[in-house]
This record gives structure tokens, sequence and C-alpha cells, in this order.
């Protein structure tokens, strides 16, 4: 075997994860949630910046105030799923980099005063971080129902600050009947890899 | 518990997982990348649009076309890391959907004839994949060492071609002596995190 990682944790992470489009009433808890942060908070980025920030959606109202501004396909499973997580880039990461990097505590100043800069390298690096977050939602035995296709600035202006912008919605919970679409291809290993 | 995952898978992907700035001589075989790349591969994207591609950088003649083009810092650790892979993002996705999403074959069309549109989705959807690509490393029980540090264009013309952008450069291998800097501090649950 060339994977270390054992293969119920495969299947648990990868193989047999799935997208979900309907969810079971099970409530996603708020130890969940910060098991999941806990876990995930560990993965890499650059200069540790660490600027993907979380709105989790729990109140009623709240949901009522997002439903409408999801992409009509999305809105039914997005007023139904056990809980949805706002996933946004925090622009003003650098003030939380001397905490961050306190061996390089001139790097905020170096590096990232200037915006523009911030919001160039912020998004690449929240997205990684998204994508161990959605890792982290299947080690909680949990499905992840990403989404991009809702109102960015109307999510921006009704849940965010002009610091903070949207980047994906996560529709959270237990897969319930016909959850996912059977699985798609993949591209095959000569397809996506090239060797020089 | 709060997990699912096993506390060694945990250990393994995220909790004792370093970015390594050194590695031992092993290499890194074609086994194991084709393993990484067939785990990775099924973690999820818009419409299943998959558009990262990965170059390996096996060839001395290829390393060292590519160590000149990283910054300064990452130049040492490039030369010597036992593989390096160049991640991109195919800007011409579209034209593997019909494949990849074949129980919807009209969407490439629909969705993404044109250019602009794809380079707007296929970042996003590509460093999530670049996420999932990190954490397969890991679970080969094999280190990351993620950059952006280099010259992009410089590296897109010796190594791609106008439909594939470099998105980042990961070194892998076993971690050498101080591979890694102490684990830097995370950012608290409750200031990532907030409930609505």
């Amino acid at each position: 075997m060339s994977l270390v990682l054992d293969a119920a944790a495969q299947d648990l992470l990868f193989r047999e994860a799935h997208t979900a489009n309907t969810f079971t009433d099970e409530p996603v808890t708020e130890e969940q949630t910060q098991a999941i942060y806990d876990l995930v908070k560990y993965g890499p980025t650059a200069f540790n910046q660490s600027p993907l920030r979380i709105t989790l959606v729990r109140s009623a109202e709240a949901r009522e105030r997002l439903v409408p501004l999801m992409a009509e396909g999305n809105q039914p499973k997005t007023a139904v799923a056990p809980l949805v997580a706002i996933l946004s880039v925090d622009h003003e990461f650098h003030a939380e980099l001397p905490k961050l990097f306190p061996h390089a505590p001139g790097i905020a100043d170096m590096f990232f005063s200037e915006r523009a800069v911030r919001e160039q390298v912020a998004p690449l690096n929240a997205t990684l971080q998204a994508g161990y977050f959605i890792i982290g939602v299947r080690a909680a035995g949990l499905a992840a129902g990403p989404m991009t296709g809702f109102d960015f600035p109307g999510v921006q202006k009704e849940f965010l600050d002009d610091d903070h912008a949207p980047l994906m919605i996560i529709n959270i919970g237990k897969p319930g009947p016909d959850a996912s679409f059977p699985r798609s291809p993949r591209l095959p290993y000569d397809e996506a890899v090239t060797t020089v």
C-alpha cells in the first residue's frame, strides 16, 4: 500500500464521501463544529495567515435572510440543511499576524501593508482552508454541500462587512434520502498528471 | 468524541503534520503519487470540473530549469526536495465536462463557453483541489512544502502553456532534520467562527 492513512479513513474522507443535497433532521452541534475547526485549523497557509472566517447560520431569523440570496436551485436545500456555514475571506488578516507568526513579527508590515496585496493572497489561502474544512466536516461523519451559486454582494452586505468577502456557502448535516448524485467519473491519473 | 475520524488519522493529516523545509533522500515513487491522486481526485468541485493539473518535476534537467524561477529563499529546498510538483489551473477544463459531468452534457456550453467565466471559477476549484492534494501527500506519510514564492509567468512559460496557469509549487518528501518551524498558534475558535 502506498498510503499510510488507513482504508476506513480514506473512505470516510474521499472514496465514500459525497456532496449531499438532502439531509436528515439530526442537528449539527456546537461541539461538532468546534471539533471540526480545532482539527482543520492546523492546515497550512502562507505565513500561517489563516484568512478563512466562518459564519454559522444557526438562527431561524438568519436562515430566512440567507435563503433568498441563494441561487434558485440552492434555495430548498439551504432552507432545510441542519446547519449552513458562510465561508469568507478576511482581507484584514494581517492584523492577526503578530499572533499567528510570532517568530517574525515584522512580516505584516513587510509584506502585507497594502490592501491590494492582501486581496491577492488571502482568497487562495482561505480557499485552501475551505478544502481542509470540507475534509473536516467529513471527519465528523457529516456530509458537506459546498455552493458558489448565491448573490455574493448580497451575502456580504447582509452577513459580513467590507473587510470580509464571501467565498462559498456549505450546507452541513447527515445525508438524507437520495442525498447524492451517482459518483461522476474523475480524470484518470495520466490526464491530470504530467511528468517532466 | 465529536469526530468519527480516528485519532491516528487526525494526527497524520492535521495535528502532527507540518510544512517541511528539509527532506531525507528517500525518493517519492510513482506509485505514491498515483495513490495520492487516486485518493484526492474524489474531492468535490463545482460541476465536478476538476480543473487542477499537476506537473511532477522528476528529471534533473527540469529541476535545473525550475530552481532559478523560485524566490531566493525557496531555491535551496526546491533544489533538493525528493519531488517537486507544479500545481496549475486548466482554463480549458470545460473540454472535459462531457466526460466529468455526463448526466448533464450541455453544461459546458451553458455555463462555461466564455473563457472569462472559466478563469473566474477554475482557480477557486483548483485551489480546493490543492488543499485536498496537500492532505493526500500527508495521507501517504509524506510532508508537503507548498510555496507561492516563484516567478509565475516564468514557470508558466517554461513548464505550461497559455491555457494552464500556475497555482502553487509543492516540495514533497520525508521530512529531514529540523524540517519544520515550531507550530505557530492558530486563531481560537471564537475568533475565526461567528454564529448568527
